[in-house]
């Protein structure tokens, strides 16, 4: 059917393509398929008894407040709510370094936004966050890779990286999405001082970072940048722009998250945010903070890190149970994923039809890498399932694998 | 501070500034402020009872589901909602033609992003809604302006305009904001015809359709577009994009709204939502599923109709009895602004700095044209304020305005 819109389409459209997880998020809702495709928490940890206190709480108080417009930052005791939360790791934030954004997705689309012209190459691990690769294609953004191992982003190529004009480095350094793998004490300081010694300031995307179920917690990108650049001022001024998220600590359907960057950036990113959602809703913003009051996210952690953590334990066993010879894969230290790595002839997309026959579904892992490759490795959730689904499971993923060697 | 973002900024951030009205709106948090500058609802016409049975209901009930990651479209309930209730006028709509939006300010930002490449022209009323100039503004927009009367869009001046090569042309048929006017039926079909006539589709934004205080309900511009075009198929097919949204018949705290468009449009806009927030949150359609379960917006817009009008009414008293000889002012028949003309030779935007020292604020017209005009002009928002507030701020803004006559 011809409409008047049909040859109007901007070219940055081009550049826009439905999402192969999107896609693969419709199989999860037929309730045949065991699914490890996603990247959905496990709805037995959502708080709800707390959840619903806290709806009840803001209605009867502040529900006129809750029901309307509220200022684009964010609501203010949210903001101070983080900013005591960061301040623990030794950074000066005041509430003017944060901004409430709808999802981080919303916060990769409004860096896009301010920062990133047609052409402008972004240094990302490979692989890296699909999410953002879609966040930043409108906005035409080229990609340089860095090769990932056991050990996080191979910080030794860096500089031979950085020499071709780079906007900014993009980084998840606590059980990556989606490797699962955790950038090392020694690497992220060997990534903080080139960074700062070729002038090209990081990304740093943290979604998991308080989901480590073993090993020590290591500071993050922004802490150790503070660490090695004496601050003046009150206030954060660093070289990072830190993102993290309630999806994994609350709940994803509230769609919220933060930002933590200099002041001057924030400004920017409120412009941006004030044409492109005027804020984000207020009434969750509100839930969040009544429900996070008194350190509910400190204790609810603790059970999340225990079911997860026993999920991982299970996907880990079951793939050694089952997996044929020459099949690797990373063994995350906290996280909702991990990474699997198959013989290099095989190719995971072909290999996922026959999954879906067989009632499994995974992410192939080719469109983690904006440059190509991946083609012999696969992306499994091992959050969502129940441990009885993910020894299913991963024994009928075993099954089909083996069909392909 | 230098940080080494300072001089990364993308050229377009160059097109977006602080908000006027976003500075205003920090205004009204100062009680002693009288503020008809935002464009804010009656707190007291929140329905908040059947807003926290609906919480309790949707996280008893399906609390699994409301705390999860969602479909970027919408929650289907509420799609089939919409569609019913966009069938009663006549146009035949499928879910599939409709996506749900963090607010209508995220429908102008998508569109925005999926239509207008840099220098594309759009065909604006002026004055004309000045969110929509911030959506449209990172994305390089130009504008022509067409004139309006107490009848809207002067459309006797678009076969001139449509000349010159317009991407789409963006009407806010009932009570526009900011001029309170309403396009008459005769002009619906005459914009109709003429867009027909030059293949130049429409974007209708109709936040306040629904609060018509008193006069006939006129169809809608994708109404009349579906009436002179005969379509084939069971979705919409037409070539206007509709958007409508829950912040005027619910809550805007919510940051709920829609669009309608052809099913082509709908894939785009859910492509480019995708990469933006992956979707709006989960809980917050479902409650407004919830309350709006039997009908309850048709009787809850009878109660804000009501309030809205009493306002206005009070507030075209106020002007009546207090405003100096010179100065006119429109009489919208729903809605929530009305628009003021003082003598040529004054400038609002003075004004604006008198009247804040006697605690009374506005937003001075200029804002609204984006190619210069309105100098003599404000918009008037009347359903935020008590009747009291009303009267007593009209009062105080009629002595700032005789002291510049």
């Amino acid at each position: 059917m011809h409409t008047l819109w049909e040859d109007r389409y901007a070219h940055r459209t081009g550049a826009m393509q439905d999402s192969v997880i999107r896609e693969l998020l419709k199989l999860t809702q037929l309730p045949e398929i065991i699914s490890f495709a996603g990247g959905l928490p496990a709805p037995e940890v959502f708080p709800l008894d707390e959840f619903r206190a806290a709806c009840e709480t803001v209605l009867r108080e502040k529900g006129s407040i809750a029901l309307q417009y509220g200022a684009t930052e964010g609501y203010t005791p949210l903001l101070e709510m983080i900013s005591r939360h960061t301040a623990r790791y030794g950074i000066k934030v005041t509430t003017e370094n944060i901004m409430i954004t709808s999802g981080s997705q919303q916060a990769l689309d409004l860096i896009g936004k301010i920062f990133i012209n047609r052409g402008d190459t972004l240094l990302v691990e490979a692989p890296t966050y699909l999410g953002a690769l879609q966040a930043w294609a409108p906005y035409g953004a080229r990609y340089l890779t860095i090769g990932m191992d056991n050990d996080g982003m191979i910080t030794d190529q860096l500089e031979e990286k950085l020499r071709s004009g780079i906007k900014f480095i993009y980084v998840l350094p606590n059980f990556q999405n989606p490797s699962g793998v955790t950038l090392s004490m020694e690497r992220r300081k060997h990534l903080v001082n080139i960074s700062n010694q070729h002038g090209i300031p990081i990304i740093e995307d943290d979604p998991y970072g308080q989901l480590r179920f073993e090993g020590e917690n290591l500071p993050s990108i922004e802490v150790i940048d503070c660490q090695m650049n004496e601050n003046d001022g009150d206030s954060y001024s660093g070289n990072v722009i830190y993102l993290s998220t309630f999806s994994k600590i609350l709940a994803p359907g509230l769609r919220l998250a933060w930002v933590i960057a200099p002041k001057e950036v924030i400004r920017k990113l409120v412009q941006a945010k004030q044409g492109t959602d005027l804020h984000t809703s207020t009434f969750n913003q509100m839930v969040a903070h009544e429900v996070g009051r008194g350190g509910f996210f400190d204790r609810h952690v603790l059970t999340i890190r225990e079911v997860y953590m026993h999920r991982r334990d299970i996907m880990l066993e079951s793939l050694q149970e089952s997996m044929p010879d020459g099949v690797r894969w990373t063994k995350p230290q906290g996280g909702l994923f991990l990474w699997v790595t198959l013989p290099d002839h095989m190719d995971t997309k072909k290999i996922f039809l026959d999954a879906v026959k067989e009632k499994v579904a995974f992410v192939p892992g080719e469109s983690f890498y904006p440059n190509g490759g991946g083609i012999n490795s696969m992306r499994l959730n091992f959050s969502n399932a129940t441990p009885q689904k993910i020894q299913e499971g991963i024994s009928r993923l075993s099954k089909v694998i083996r069909t392909h060697m």
